[in-house]
């Protein structure tokens, strides 16, 4: 297949199991360049996933961008979109998202890794707030449509306004969550399948909130910031996060806003600082020590 | 959005409860023509077990085909791909296959449907049928790239021939535990899961094997016939059924068969027949009375 690269492969530990499982994980290129990563929130989650397996050194993972246009891709997967888990030695190949979790939750139980463990308050807190956000981003940009700049939020109607407000809620209630909890990840000290779902989708809502909406995370919201601060400081986050210009770039081709596509002809940057500000309050809380 | 219709609503039993959740599942459109369904085996799976909870009367389903390339459909999805369940009294929007099985499974045990039972050695003798039919689809239009009609199974060469040979052994062992068990359904008398993912498979391994790959499904293997006409006779998977035209122009499409698209211009026809000799052998065993 054309426009394949080797993310990463091999990863040791001592005492570890001499045969390790090699899993394919195809993920959706970027729309502006099929060599880079595209902005799928699936195949973000699903490599964060393999990646915690990867690090510890149990399984070796090869991550491929696949441009979904190209005719070797429809023809290698007739018709199956990424995020596609290919496992030769098992002659598999996983199109489903409830497969490919399926595998990766029986690996993480063979090694003992605390991936998939199940906590209904962390679901029912983290659930819609990302549906919400696109509802959100559509009344907006639609509001928004003739305008050089986003419209700030006092000037909203209320219904534009309601969907705003329903955010804000939702992330006030995550912040209130982890501040509770007081842990680095939602669970606890370590990374599990719901850190892998809020994780990429608030990294999205904020690239996009400050270029398409003039939104971000309300800068009093410490703990919220503090997660995203843990994100950021997340090997399987990094390694597995697109450019800002490609995340921007999936967004407005769904949009269809064409109006600027200043991002295609930029190079590819990673946002992973967080205000100033909202840096200097963490650390005098001592947040970030956690 | 454009291309909606309303396929089917409302389904009643006495002694039901008023209030049914109304649930609309959005499926692929046919690439020929935006208001037929398309050839999308999950959106199919989906529906037909939507559809046995509407049967019995404890919900509301409506489905609408989309065209993913329309501007409304991206707009209004943002990046998602079909099937998408819709709970507007919930105010939630599932996109993940994952999500949907999730809530249609609450929906089932809610109503005491028994849809989603377990059974391990079904699971096995079907989970990779369709993963090396597609292998052998491939490999087989592959080798008859510049032939007018597909060559004979005994003139393929010794990949070819081994990944035609994996199917019928696996179709073989399909047959075997329909007969070993002697149900109409997988499971027992009433369509689970297992069903809604095996019997639209089978349909497009039958519809794609005469047109592509002179390929049928062997006449001795009679309990796996009896089990396609039992398909054909269960309301759920004719409503979900996409014409033979669009599961062939689906196909065509991802291997670049552009030579002969004569389906694009036929009206839309369903096989829901068997061959005559293979029926006359059901009925004389009384494998149909079931």
């Amino acid at each position: 297949m054309a426009d394949d690269y080797q993310v990463f492969a091999n990863g040791d530990r001592i005492g570890m199991p001499v045969h390790k499982p090699l899993l394919e994980l195809y993920v959706k290129a970027s729309g502006i360049e099929n060599r880079r990563i595209g902005a799928c929130l699936f195949c973000q989650e699903f490599w964060m996933e393999l990646y915690a397996l990867y690090e510890i050194g149990v399984v070796k993972v090869e991550v491929k961008t696949v441009n979904v246009n190209s005719e070797a891709f429809k023809k290698n997967f007739l018709g199956a979109q990424p995020p596609i888990l290919v496992e030769a030695e098992k002659d598999a190949t996983y199109t489903d998202n409830r497969e490919i979790e399926g595998r990766i939750f029986h690996l993480a139980k063979e090694f003992n890794v605390p991936l998939f463990e199940k906590d209904p308050v962390v679901e029912k807190r983290i659930e819609s707030l990302y549906r919400n956000f696109k509802l959100f981003l559509r009344a907006k940009t639609d509001f928004d449509q003739n305008k050089d700049t986003p419209s700030s939020v006092s000037s909203l109607p209320s219904q534009q306004l309601a969907s705003y407000n329903k955010i804000v809620e939702q992330l006030a209630n995550i912040n209130e969550l982890l501040g509770e909890r007081g842990t680095r990840y939602l669970l606890g000290q370590s990374m599990t399948e719901y850190d892998c779902e809020l994780m990429p989708r608030l990294h999205h809502m904020r690239i996009v909130g400050q270029r398409l909406l003039g939104f971000d995370i309300p800068y009093e919201f410490i703990h919220l910031w503090n997660y995203v601060l843990t994100a950021y400081r997340t090997a399987a986050f990094i390694e597995s996060c697109p450019a800002d210009q490609d995340i921007l770039h999936h967004y407005k081709e769904q949009l269809n806003l064409v109006r600027n596509q200043r991002e295609t002809l930029q190079a590819p940057t990673k946002t992973y600082t967080i205000p100033e500000k909202v840096l200097q309050e963490i650390q005098r809380l001592g947040l970030d020590a956690k």
